[in-house]
């Protein structure tokens, strides 16, 4: 017997059920399940995902049994709709729309009205009494069906779809403007002239065969899985190529049959928000294209969502249907226990919901939503936990439009115009109208670029991602621009009307002024508002109650949403959470965000601090040893003050400081002026100064001679980082506050490098406590950020009291790939996929990764209570975290305002485990 | 019990032997063989390495028993010698000597004629009925003792010697030259203002109890092992501190009683040709060290050797002592069947051996004794292979000055003098007087240097390492000078005597002229000549005759030993030995040094060939694909010549060749006059060029767009290199030439990168083979150089036919070390110990070692047939050739002059772990 390829559903039941993603897609998946929850679906069918991958395993070839299995199924669905497909009385008419396992909105193709010719449209006009509604569908499916199946759908962005040209002229010639305003015979002649320029371009007839329509529209639907659109948008989202479409196959209901039609979606919750309230959008007299397309703007779905707005709602004018929806949004919530995006259509008073999926939202959506549902008890914390995505915590945190700055430009009539809240922040940035430039222009280095648009669609997505901030004219909260900047976490605001955009001119209007491509606007995407010029960005309200304690949170409860969200994370969580930090301003900060210790202390940051450049130079450029402890002695007590100051605030938690690490070229100056400065300043002569500058040009300064080969070669600097890190502590200890020191020795490849160097670092801390007559525990461990560190870790833990990865160096040594360089050749492996993803922002653990465990591995057979973490900017990655996690290290430490992204990815690595059924982390035999 | 410290050796009996080195030293184990074997050696005792041990360990303690077992062993000695120490009557007087396990001439102290004082001495006169005598005696050993013992020894170079200055200015009051023209009174006196000189300097008296005497020396001895001659020594010839040295105390015997007695040196061979004569030099009336320092020129031992020479030699003078001479060299030989390296003394017409080890020779000694060694059934081909230091098989193949030019020299009169032909081959150099400015000259980079010295000690070893000639006015073929040049294979002149060399002008003159520092000369090691000026140097005879099979070895045999050597090893090895050659020259030469295979073309060499170059930049700098293509396609058919001539000189050998690996800026000119002619060349403003290359710049080339990165950004030049070769293999193969192409392609990091690059070179291959009609066997692999790609090796070898380690890159990047930039430390590294050895010479096994071994068990877990080779710079270093054999390789690709090295090492790779009782390499399960 031949595999099951379709699966119907229709009223009260259906073949599959939610859980059947992977092979129904999610659309079909959740159709099925709603038909099983009573919830009134329109019949149909679901193809397989399985077909989509079998389809394209034989270029283009169907598995035998399905077309006697698509057949099977269509007879239940007239069945169930009592009209028959392809009847000349009572035309059953159908849709067919794709459906991933993930949603792709917009990416793929659809294919309405099949069933449509000469003959059947006779029978809608009987049924449906209206003709010119139905030659309405006639034309616009000959429209979609020479667009989409038979090909003639534009390509480039500036051509023109040949169908529109023939609808633009007819519009002309009858001196109308939009489209409903054509008569039913325009619309007869718009379908022969349609079918005139199909023969005329493809020299095709038009299929009138309804059977042979629909295999069409299916093969179409399946073909578009591997469109541009549809691979760039896969490739952003990370969603593998075979997983392969289903194909859903329905039976066509229509919001377009009067003013007692219409159709509509809508949130169960606020999206943007995370409020607990009904939230959509709906049309009458319209078809589901009309509401996402934002040509026409949608009206609000109830009165609480209405506000000032003239326009009626859905409770208003269909007081039945609403409730309805409301059991409905109920029902879904229950069963789901998640926020769900809804569509529905009325056909003439009768509501059918074409589909149901988990909702994207905001950050801010998300973790409400998450947190309130188990106040509800919906779900438990952990679900909690897995709801929220790390990075959407950074819509919690980041930047706003100042308040004050706000206020003032609003004195001087600087607010422009107010549009819908689709994207909550405040960003400022340069007016950019097309997609590719803004991309074009990130890939330079620019990162101030708000991307204003009439309206967006799929082929803006590479550039929406290279923006800040992205505004729109048209469209409401669920139109492309809303969904894709919620699920971006870009600031944007949408519907903004009263701008008026033109393209050629590369400017837009609004309160008699004219902006031009450059200049800059600022978007406050938290209540929906676009001021003229630059707004100062300041951090959001979470942040500065999380920063500054004496705050109390204003307006919203959001911050206490972050704090339960973060406390549940960490009665999860087992990996440490460390910060890499320098100044105390920076350790204020991520003390404020919960970091458990430093895990990465750059001493030479402080080397730039006002005057200390200059003795550092003095340090560098010292003919002799003795040259060099002068210099160095100079700097040695404002070090010990920087170190003071942070073991103050640190207050008992480990401080891990990194000895002397960049090429000392690194502190020197370039400019020919600076050069001449300090030869003055130094009394040298010019020349000398510049011999020397030449003498330290390094060809890899990467590769060269830097980190603790300095340190080596010029013991007296780590001699004198150790002083100040001991005489430091020693101070803090005799005030009563407890120091925990881990000298960290970067960039060891040999473990004599290590010894050398903790020989001196011991020495130094003797000498120090014995003359304070204080003992201070310390260890003395090393960066492990050389390949060969990784694979002699063995040795190295004979000496080292931890080992702290640095990705950042692991990686470009394993890659043979200089982050500054890899620009010319990266992006390109990334877009062709050679690598999946930048392995500068996500650990590559099947490379990297496997000397990471090899290096815990062995360094644990030497050492089982080896301490180990990691330093390098994979610290701050929701997925190398959970790498970090599996691998059994102790923690991860990351920039300040990444912390709370560590903590709840890493309570989701511990949860994601024990998912999987695996104990947690490798740890030591 | 106490252990045994104390071996006591004397006639015919001895308690220990030859095979206890680690225990007795070198020197102690073989005196105790000799007494074993019937050969007069003066009796004594050896104290073991293991009392240097713990001296040291205690920071110099004895062991418990020591001094009961010295006191033991030395009244067996008195009874041996029927003399007592420390007797008025009849004193026994003795030497102490080091002798470590390894032989480090002249490195650490010796102490002689010990148990002298003023009561003793009486009993010395009344012996040797020599007054004079016994007071020279007495007058060395307070000398001796006063420098080593009591430590008034210079340790500065420019300081004198206190006891030189008091005898200098005795024999200048007495108006005498030497030391012998000084009287039994002068002598007496002598002694008096030392023991003067002592106690001024010291504040202390000179021991006068024969027993204090004795263990300050042995002290003493132990000490030297650290003394800084030594530790340099040691880290020169990778000997471990561990070992220490044993002491060897022995009765006193003199060569300086009367012209019935004498002292000399000899081999039991000809150390610098290895022919089958006995060689020596001898001083009649003498001591030891008369003979190595050099001050008197020694006579020859036998009439052979005797040549012009108008001394007599030890054949003439005591026949009867050289023939006992010639009876212990048969002895030595056949019990050690090996060269012997012979100290004796004779005492009133009594034959003493003082010592014997195993001698020091030439390169091309050591493969003629070797080779001849087999042919005598001395030893087996196995032993022969194992005797010959691969690297040695260099001074075979190093220059000799150009015949031709020598002859014009001479008639020019620029012969300027002749000496002792210590180091064979040709050098033409700068002449320096100081070792030191030597070693700063070659660290700057100058590689002609010729160190001229009057005579060379210890201090000079770093200098004579790097200098490429030594020329020596004064010292025999055993003089310090000689001896070490025959241990590093440098061309050597000694005891040159017309030289006259003045250091603090800094010149030396001779015939009249006189020669700068910094002026060339020319040095003749194979015949002892001295030219002014340069003469080229020129392949040597072997090499000639290796390159050009028409011609006939001439002169000497070492052509046909060469060969020998070389087959022997051939039957042995197991690895493949390949070369790295880009041009047919270079293959040429690959092939009569024994190259099976190409593991190495570089494609990009070809690209500076003529006017290629510019044909190269056009396609660097072409603006989009279609210029690039237009330049590549003149580059194509000249690309295709190269591969077509290497392929029919390689006749059916594997040929690896590699695509475009250096990153593109390498091929741009970087003169601005260069530019400004480019720019002309190609009809585009200067600026415009100059912005190309900007644009090209890389911060860390070593780590930037190269390799495989490049043929993927622009398939089209792997695409065109592909085409070349497949082209040349076609057309090859029509001449009925077998082809074996494999395409190797550089710097994959991830599996993908291959897959593409294959994917382009399969099907060029499948294009160019139709349009052929022909089928070439071919492979595609990949140089394994990133550390990731040893990790993922498993993943790689799914696609790749081959694997070839690039161990320079793999070494960089495991390192995290340019090549370029390690110029600033490693030195320091090495000269620190931190690194052992430079890891770019001789492959780092504790890491990147690692890292390759992971890479073929991975890579053989994949594919248990790939085939595996290395093409790094380490294919030609013996200690790494071991390494790759015993991690499974399958081959070794070197430069085409390391070829018999390889061939060599790899041979002895086998006997090694043959005698390890190891299997052989590790093969995949």
């Amino acid at each position: 017997m031949d595999k099951k390829y379709v699966y119907f559903f229709g009223k009260d039941k259906a073949e599959g059920n939610a859980k059947m993603k992977e092979l129904l897609g999610g659309k079909g998946a959740n159709l099925a399940e709603m038909a099983r929850l009573g919830i009134p679906v329109p019949p149909g069918f679901t193809i397989t995902t399985e077909v989509c991958t079998r389809y394209y395993e034989s270029h283009g070839d169907y598995p035998s049994g399905l077309e006697a299995q698509v057949k099977e199924s269509l007879i239940r669905v007239e069945d169930a709709m009592g009209a028959k497909f392809g009847d000349n009385e009572n035309p059953l008419l159908l849709s067919v729309r794709s459906g991933a396992r993930a949603s792709m909105p917009g990416m793929m193709d659809t294919v309405l009205n099949i069933g449509l010719n000469d003959i059947t449209l006779k029978g809608l006009i009987a049924q449906s009494k209206n003709e010119r509604f139905a030659y309405d569908c006639y034309r616009r499916f000959v429209q979609m069906y020479g667009d989409v199946v038979l090909g003639l759908k534009p390509v480039e962005k500036d051509e023109r779809d040949p169908f529109e040209i023939i609808l633009e002229e007819k519009k002309e010639k009858n001196g109308v403007t939009f489209d409903y305003e054509l008569s039913s015979d325009d619309l007869k002649e718009l379908v022969i002239e349609f079918k005139t320029e199909i023969k005329k371009r493809l020299n095709i007839d038009f299929p009138e065969d309804p059977l042979e329509q629909l295999w069409g529209a299916i093969g179409s639907v399946f073909s578009s899985w591997n469109n541009p659109r549809a691979i760039a948008y896969r490739e952003l989202n990370h969603i593998p190529e075979h997983w392969g479409t289903a194909i859903n196959v329905q039976a066509m209901v229509f919001g377009n049959l009067g003013e007692d039609s219409g159709t509509g979606v809508a949130f169960t919750r606020d999206p943007a928000t995370g409020e607990n309230v009904f939230y959509g959008e709906y049309l009458l007299n319209a078809q589901g294209e009309d509401v996402v397309a934002g040509i026409r703007t949608p009206r609000p779905i109830n009165n609480l969502q209405k506000g000032k707005s003239l326009l009626p709602s859905l409770e208003e004018e269909m007081p039945e249907i609403y409730n309805q929806l409301l059991d409905i949004r109920k029902t879904l919530e229950i069963h789901y226990r998640d926020l769900q995006d809804v569509e529905f259509t009325i056909q003439r008073g009768k509501l059918y919901m074409l589909q149901t999926r988990s909702g994207k939202r905001t950050g801010f959506a998300a973790i409400r939503i998450a947190v309130e549902m188990v106040e509800e008890k919906l779900i438990e914390k952990e679900e909690a936990i897995m709801r929220v995505e790390p990075e959407q915590l950074n819509q919690l945190l980041s930047p706003i439009l100042d308040p004050e700055e706000k206020k003032k430009a609003i004195a001087q009539g600087r607010l422009l115009a107010k549009g819908l809240n689709a994207g909550p922040g405040g960003a400022s940035g340069k007016v950019i109208f097309n997609a590719s430039e803004a991309e074009e222009l990130a890939q330079k280095g620019e990162e101030d670029i708000i991307l204003v648009r009439i309206e967006t669609s799929p082929e803006d997505i590479r550039g929406m991602n290279a923006a800040k901030g992205i505004l729109t004219a048209r469209g409401g909260m669920t139109s492309h621009a809303a969904l894709v900047a919620r699920q971006m976490g870009k600031v944007c605001v949408v519907g903004s009307e009263a701008l008026e955009i033109d393209y050629s001119k590369q400017v837009m209007r609004v309160k008699g002024r004219e902006i031009k491509k450059g200049d800059y606007i600022s978007v406050d995407g938290t209540i929906g508002e676009v001021y003229l010029d630059k707004i100062k960005e300041t951090p959001s309200e979470t942040l500065q109650v999380l920063i500054d304690k004496t705050l109390e949170p204003k307006e919203s409860d959001i911050y206490q949403i972050f704090t339960k969200i973060m406390s549940w994370s960490d009665e999860i969580r087992t990996l440490g959470i460390r910060t890499n930090a320098d100044k105390s301003d920076q350790v204020s900060v991520a003390l404020s965000f919960g970091a458990e210790g430093i895990g990465l202390c750059r001493t030479e940051h402080m080397f730039f601090e006002g005057d200390r450049i200059d003795s550092v130079r003095e340090m560098i450029l010292a003919d002799d040893k003795a040259g060099r402890e002068k210099a160095l002695s100079k700097l040695m007590p404002m070090q010990k003050e920087d170190f003071i100051s942070i073991f103050r605030l640190m207050d008992g938690m480990p401080v891990t400081i990194r000895t002397l690490d960049p090429p000392l070229h690194e502190f020197l100056p370039k400019s020919e002026k600076e050069i001449d400065r300090l030869a003055k300043k130094m009394g040298i002569l010019r020349e000398k100064l510049t011999t020397k500058i030449e003498g330290l040009h390094e060809s890899n300064p990467m590769l060269g001679h830097r980190g603790c080969r300095l340190g080596i070669v010029y013991p007296e600097i780590t001699e004198m980082q150790a002083r100040a890190i001991f005489e430091a502590s020693c101070q803090v200890a005799k005030e009563g506050i407890k120091v925990v020191p881990e000298v960290m020795i970067p960039l060891v490849g040999h473990v004599r490098e290590l010894i050398m160097q903790k020989q001196v670092v011991d020495r130094v801390a003797k000498e120090v406590m014995e003359s304070c007559g204080i003992n201070i525990e310390y260890m003395v461990g090393t960066m492990i950020e050389l390949p060969r560190a990784a694979i002699t870790a063995d040795e190295i833990a004979e000496v080292a009291e931890f080992f702290s990865f640095g990705t950042n160096d692991l990686t470009q040594m394993a890659f043979g790939l200089s982050r500054d360089d890899a620009g010319k050749f990266l992006p390109y492996y990334i877009n062709k996929r050679i690598i999946e993803k930048d392995p500068f922002q996500e650990l590559d653990q099947d490379g990297v990764g496997k000397l990471i465990e090899i290096a815990v591995q062995r360094g644990r057979n030497t050492k089982p209570t080896l301490k180990v973490g990691i330093c390098g900017e994979h610290g701050g990655d929701p997925s190398s975290i959970e790498f970090f996690y599996r691998t059994g290290l102790d923690y991860v430490s990351c920039s300040p305002y990444r912390i709370p992204i560590a903590r709840l990815a890493a309570a989701q690595s511990v949860l994601r485990s024990r998912n999987r059924g695996v104990g947690g982390p490798k740890k030591a035999q």
